[in-house]
């Protein structure tokens, strides 16, 4: 049985204010929940249509009209859980390819940045404060579970690089041509930048590396690619060598 | 003065019934607008709230208030102008690099591949019949303008690969590396498949050259990219040597 009040609890998780409030986030369809239920992630409780055998406890069994209730989605697919914000994570490493996020606003790129990042074993990503949050619902849904493999900080992103030892790389218009670049560092910061305004001026000046991915097309043509494209790309000629 | 009728007939235009009965698509926005201007696209009408001081016939300024009656937007951005539909054309060069789309439905995925199709100067698009339609709002949006520099066929795709004298590549999970292949065609059609289902078995049957994107992640990681992620590496793939 659904109450009204779980509705409202369930449903008020869509902002961010109420999650990091309740230390909860929501988790939709069948196969992404058991990626979570697989994972480090901790249940708090499951909502759903077709029991999956764990403890009464944390298994509530409701109608399909009640889950189009707490849906965020106008075809919820069997079930929707609840699980628990980790707790805050420090990154403090320096080995391996990590990828940081200057401001990154639209849940789809960071979704997709975090596909990238699972894709491609880059398995920290340092967003900055104002980057959008990884536990809104339409990143969770996006990351189709990719969000249980990478590790996700989110921190002042300009005291986290003036105190990193690994080489900061950023693209620019002016930069380096990435394909010519023989010796992309295999311990290293990647940052990418705002949809609209790049990587910030702040940040700006802590990229010890300005890279730049040329364009063929014509002359008048797109003057920019989106952050996600981009981030395939670098990530592509980070790894291809390895 | 934007009349009732004047309404209708434009916010039909969000469905490819009416956009082809009409002969008319919507771009809005000042600057994707004004890239339309200067291309071969020619404009039916244009509702603005500032002059654009094209003549009479074709502009007509209507409040700020009219024009949230018509824009697909939220927010819309000073103007909103139907463009007429090309005419249908026919690709059969054999020179190149071609991007063949393999019923691509998300809207997103196609306004972004069409802008990687611009930035890396892939001049010609092939779509199958059941691609999403790339004078649908969102795509139109989405695309900031490549769409008038890139070059896009709807056609029957397998009667279009089969008659094609050029290598047709494809990626496969049991594909070779793309980053291992000394010598990916200068001259060249790639068949980029649909978001669920990849390519079709039609298609896969007129592939020539089987392509896989190594995934660098660990054995459980995400088990398929973006089909917009995988077509800006592939592009990046094809173009980095040149």
């Amino acid at each position: 049985m659904l109450t009204k009040n779980d509705i409202k609890l369930i449903t008020r998780l869509k902002q961010k204010k109420y999650r990091n409030q309740d230390g909860l986030f929501v988790v939709e369809g069948l196969k992404t929940i058991k990626e979570f239920l697989a994972s480090s992630f901790k249940l708090s409780q499951l909502y759903t249509t077709e029991t999956f055998d764990l403890s009464n406890d944390l298994e509530t069994i409701i109608s399909e009209k009640d889950l189009k209730k707490i849906s965020f989605f106008t075809n919820p697919n069997t079930a929707l859980a609840l699980f628990k914000l980790p707790e805050a994570k420090i990154i403090n490493e320096n080995k391996g390819l990590i990828v940081a996020l200057d401001a990154v606003n639209d849940p789809g790129n960071l979704g997709t940045i975090i596909r990238l990042c699972d894709w491609f074993g880059v398995s920290k990503l340092v967003c900055s404060t104002d980057t959008v949050d990884c536990y809104n619902p339409k990143v969770v849904q996006s990351t189709m579970g990719s969000l249980t493999r990478v590790e996700i900080v989110y921190t002042d992103l300009e005291t986290y690089l003036s105190q990193s030892k690994l080489p900061v790389y950023g693209t620019f218009m002016d930069g380096k041509n990435v394909y010519k670049t023989n010796a992309l560092a295999k311990d290293a910061v990647l940052v990418m930048g705002n949809e609209a305004n790049g990587i910030s001026k702040p940040i700006e000046n802590l990229v010890s590396k300005r890279l730049a991915i040329p364009r063929f097309g014509a002359l008048q043509a797109t003057e920019s690619l989106n952050v996600s494209t981009a981030t395939a790309i670098l990530l592509s000629e980070f790894k291809r060598g390895f």
